[in-house]
């Protein structure tokens, strides 16, 4: 997940530096890389994928199964100043629970690795748990094991299963003419998260609004289901930002996009509250957890018909070198960027 | 897995408060099945095992499945004064496939939650990763997924998924008449990691043996295969300490048991290094990662047998109080032990 407390990533990288070059000056994406390079799993008859997309997948029997796991730190992606332990178990799980939406996947077990320092009162724990038990509840996910530790911070980290009966979205699908469209609204996330942090005061109707954007994301699972039986093939979720989420596409599946500022679907409660941010927010704000998916115009159109939830199209996949970003103004004119999407570890943002 | 850094373990606990009590105040497993009774899965018809067993286990189209994890704390479990990057990939992998191996399954997928301080130097991440790499090629397990973090301290944990062919190893099923055994030798991680922290300097081979009991625990995939395959049903891995891990054993069996103090297998590299200690980290060193089994002396016998790996037989299950442990001299006579197995959290030891 996205840190969004930068506590321990504010020296510069040290690029120039081979032998001995810490793990800033490659980024978090550079270190995954790297890692799958020594140790990722190559794909074979079981293996559907390893490293690289929201959750790894396997095949057994004619069965899909997904996995993915994901952490939270304190002061690195959360803080007791702004959270309640009841939010943090919500939160925990449902970024993972987006990770197995975003790959067309039903989420249905989940295992959970608790590091806590000693002195963490009991009830706290219990408020944690009430936490997991509602979004448990909400998307009928069993906690079936863990770990607890002892730790100087609190580390929650969870890894959730999952299965995909109905096809897989992935991030290498997206072809040139494929429209890309999203699920509800973008930058809202960090509208609430930069509400808090700043202690700005709006009245009592967005100011929950905005925090719950923050703290009580809605994985899409049903809208992921929709979208894979529907002809839906690429999607990713919304968690490092849209113009990083994106870009991921784009680089997997060897195209290059363009995105419709004007086209962005933003909340005027972001609007009214942000007159300037907003736009920054929806770009690379992340930790939106919607549902970022390509497709054919009829099929978009198709999804669009059968979809309670709001569905925004905000621009189109194009041929061009693999990974290639294009920010349009409503005049069709490309604008310029700030391209400060999060990344763990690294300072020099790509 | 067993704190053995108990650097956030040293203030007394609270029982007597019970509004206010922190986690120290239940201890680890006291919190363990308090948040169990909160989010617990309830075994269904897909669902075998829920929290409380070396792994969870559930059923799908036939097929058994096994997951677990466990995590590596620095300056809780390990200290890189002692370890390598390199026996640290080795060690998180081995706790994790030890209680696949210990539920009588095979390892096969490994997702990796990697939490590192920014100034991480990045060949050290390779080491890791080629520890990961050198206990993946032996088990033949496949890492397919995982997630980095920033954090204060380095924080591994790892989740394991297996299957169980041949059926299953659990806590649950030892029997009144069940003797008791264990694969390999007792005592020598606690040694190992004595031996390093006390800084006692020992000849270059006891040294070195010593040092590889702590740090590259051998899981017993192997041994857990052949003991399935031939009657046993009962087993756990030797994490906590034997006191300890017979104790859960009888618990969850509901029965009692007598370890033979004379009996226990104890190398003799630990007994001529640690004449007086020798049989306390037998008996709550822990971090052994051998297999404690029960079964009946007929299939025992055959065990051992077939059984290339040394097997002990250390005591008998009886009936009596659900986890009464008695620990019987050479004359039969019940000795009196201090029971300073580890928890995490909990100061003053049950």
């Amino acid at each position: 997940m996205k840190p969004i407390y930068p506590a321990f990533i504010d020296e510069p990288s040290r690029p120039d530096i081979i032998v001995s070059m810490d793990i800033r000056g490659l980024g978090e994406f550079g270190l995954i890389e790297r890692i799958a390079k020594i140790v990722g799993a190559v794909p074979d008859d079981k293996l559907v994928l390893g490293i690289g997309d929201d959750a790894a997948v396997w095949m057994d029997g004619g069965d899909v199964y997904l996995v993915t796991t994901d952490s939270m730190v304190q002061d690195v992606h959360f803080s007791f100043q702004d959270a309640t332990w009841h939010e943090l178990g919500w939160k925990a799980l449902a970024i993972n629970i987006s990770d197995i939406a975003a790959m067309g996947g039903i989420p249905r077990y989940a295992l959970i690795s608790l590091c806590l320092p000693p002195d963490t009162e009991v009830y706290l724990i219990d408020e944690l748990c009430y936490g997991f038990k509602e979004i448990d509840d909400e998307f009928h996910i069993q906690i079936i094991g863990g770990n607890i530790s002892s730790a100087p911070v609190v580390i929650i980290n969870v890894t959730i299963f999952g299965t995909a009966p109905s096809g897989l979205l992935t991030r290498s699908t997206a072809v040139a003419g494929d429209l890309i469209a999203v699920t509800g609204y973008l930058g809202q996330s960090a509208a609430g998260f930069t509400m808090m942090k700043s202690g700005i005061k709006f009245n009592h109707q967005i100011s929950s609004y905005l925090k719950n954007a923050h703290l009580r994301p809605q994985p899409r699972v049903i809208e992921g289901q929709i979208l894979v039986k529907n002809g839906i093939k690429t999607a990713i979720d919304i968690s490092d930002g849209l113009l990083s989420d994106i870009r991921h596409v784009a680089r997997a599946s060897g195209v290059a996009a363009r995105i419709w500022a004007d086209k962005l679907p933003i909340h005027h409660n972001v609007k009214q509250s942000f007159g300037e941010e907003f736009l920054k927010f929806a770009l690379s704000g992340g930790e939106d957890y919607e549902l970022l998916f390509t497709g054919s115009p009829a099929i978009m159109n198709k999804v669009s018909n059968i979809m309670s939830t709001k569905i925004t199209v905000i621009g189109e996949i194009v041929q061009g070198n693999a990974g290639d970003i294009a920010l349009l103004d409503m005049n069709g004119r490309i604008m310029e960027f700030n391209n400060s999407d999060w990344e763990h570890f690294k300072a020099n943002k790509q």
